[in-house]
């Protein structure tokens, strides 16, 4: 997508072919600066401090992360350690464990002389899948865009609210939930995205608005509170999300918040879709009540940053010092809530049988 | 209620006896100067920049307003100018109407001369009637929170999620929502608050977390995007609101982001209590669809204000600089999903028979 024009991928390799480059997110929106990774230690520590984040963005970078590890030792204990480290780094994200599981299950049977080589093919790989993914969810997903287009009178947009920030800035390319929206704007049908800000980290004020702005497409930012309002005032055509891991039976989890807003849509007749690549499913998980949700530190709720009007960062406390922060990083909603789930092979309900009509091979025996 | 240790209320006179004094609640939760208000328009002010907010406190105030402009100018003509430019600040609030209403009704027939008196007394008036109500719902709710308290194992205290600020910095003295939690503690029984931050203005992180950390009452501050999460985990015994203005039929205004957490709370079967005094009743609404809900400058989301680790105050930006912000102040949270109303005459079910069995003077003809 586009930054200042240009078209970029997240991740990609210094001239040296070896040192990884992705973008430190954690300044934005007023500034992504180059990020470049020379070791194992780099990469989980852009994870773990989530300069980099997304689901997707998180699973590449842990690949890279072993290339990395590799490069530097690619002993079977190396392999076991930058496995394990990277695994650590965030709980919830199911594509960070699918990313690791993929790069041991190809390394461990290579004799270490070829791990190299091998894990950045591999790595490389693994983002080439995501670009592809990606745009096949927002090829599957326009048709989703284009019904409720046709549902709006002339030159009025279609009004979609995302949460969080499933966006390019969160994959390689594209992003999931964003893909229907970038390649709906492309093709001329007139949207317009509200922006949940998406308290505690802002990933929506900060990415996401980023994100639309770069590549013009109409967007207000709104404070989380605001969408259930939005939608019983009928100013929400549909709502489109992304998500960090579905269970079998279409829960799904993703950024605090979300559960709050597929209620508001389901109490509305408001179409409640899910984005996700099919890698985000972890087939092992019956329902969503088992998904960890990550505990995070309450000084990301009690301490906010930004650029003052002089131009300076400056973090503030918009807390009381004494009083503690609670920091659940993640809900689950229940696949009752959800109208669809838009994945690479098309639309389906949020149901093990709607899963499973996508992708039979997962049935059981 | 305490600062400090030490008793105050939210508004006094001066030692002049005719200025009005108040806390400016805007650098809240770090500081909480002292504000005072000389003529008409310094009142309008403080209730515009929110200075002063929350439902019963601006009806003080704009008694308090009426009153100044009385003492610079008895005349009807400065009366009506007084009741038009107060009742302009800010338009969902329904106590500032009938604050302004009941001025009006009293100071209109009586000879200018007689007027700045009678305005001085009325103002005070309101505010020990606002004492008098707030403590009163503090006793009728009470009961609410004991019988959580029984159903709670020993050494476990009730956790109650409260949304924005309906305290006693919102008030006169004891707030409307907090009363019976701030009785409940005294009582001795074990309340733990969950405070929604409540973006974009933060009055739960800025002001409820400061007042219950004042009177020493555990509670922890939460992302608005948390409770759902909570609820679903069963970490929520009861929610407990305020309300800025409620229709005949029980459905009732408050600070954006209360109709989802009264959903989630429906959701997962947790009872969701409003608090009000009887002035914030809109008899006249036959339900909530006609209440005017505010638009606030987008800024207010855009601009984030706190405290530097080095002790400066500090306002930055969290939004692109391109992006455009909306701002909804209230939402609407249909009669359907609250359990109860909580008043100064007890409690009832939030319908037009529940209101009328406790306020039966106001059954139609």
């Amino acid at each position: 997508m586009l930054i200042g024009g240009e078209h970029r991928r997240t991740v990609w390799l210094a001239e040296d072919g070896r040192t990884v480059a992705t973008f430190d997110q954690t300044r934005l929106p007023h500034e992504l600066p180059v990020l470049t990774l020379e070791r194992l230690a780099d990469a989980a520590h852009a994870i773990r401090a989530m300069k980099v984040r997304g689901a997707p963005l998180i699973g590449a970078i842990a690949a890279y992360g072993v290339a990395l590890a590799m490069r530097a030792d690619p002993s079977d204990a190396a392999l076991d350690e930058a496995c394990a480290t990277l695994g650590a780094t965030r709980p919830t994200a199911v594509n960070l464990r699918w990313a690791l599981e993929r790069m041991r299950a190809v390394l461990a049977p290579l004799a270490p002389t070829e791990r190299e080589a091998r894990a950045y093919a591999e790595a490389a790989a693994i983002c080439e899948e995501d670009v592809a993914v990606n745009r096949a969810i927002g090829e599957r997903g326009l048709p989703l865009i284009e019904a409720a287009a046709r549902r709006k009178r002339p030159g009025e947009p279609v009004n979609i609210l995302t949460h969080c920030n499933a966006g390019w800035l969160a994959t390689i390319d594209w992003g999931t939930a964003t893909a229907p929206i970038y390649l709906a704007h492309r093709a001329g049908i007139a949207v317009h995205v509200w922006v949940d800000e998406t308290r505690p980290r802002n990933q929506g004020a900060a990415i996401t608005a980023f994100e639309l702005g770069q590549e013009g497409v109409p967007h207000t930012v709104i404070a989380d509170n605001a969408g259930g309002h939005l939608m019983r005032r009928g100013m929400v055509d549909l709502c489109l999300v992304g998500t960090d891991r579905v269970a079998r039976n279409g829960d799904v989890a993703n950024k605090i918040g979300t559960y709050l807003k597929a209620l508001a849509a389901f109490d509305n007749a408001v179409p409640f879709y899910v984005a996700l690549p099919s890698s985000t499913i972890d087939w092992r998980l019956a329902d969503g009540s088992a998904i960890p949700i990550e505990e995070r530190a309450g000084e990301e709720l009690a301490l906010v940053s930004g650029r003052t009007a002089a131009g300076r960062f400056e973090t503030v406390r918009v807390t009381p010092e004494g009083s503690p922060c609670g920091n659940w990083a993640f809900d689950v909603t229940p696949a009752r809530l959800v109208t669809a789930l838009i994945t690479e092979r098309g639309v389906c309900p949020a149901s093990e049988a709607g899963l499973l009509s996508l992708f039979p091979e997962r049935a059981a025996a």
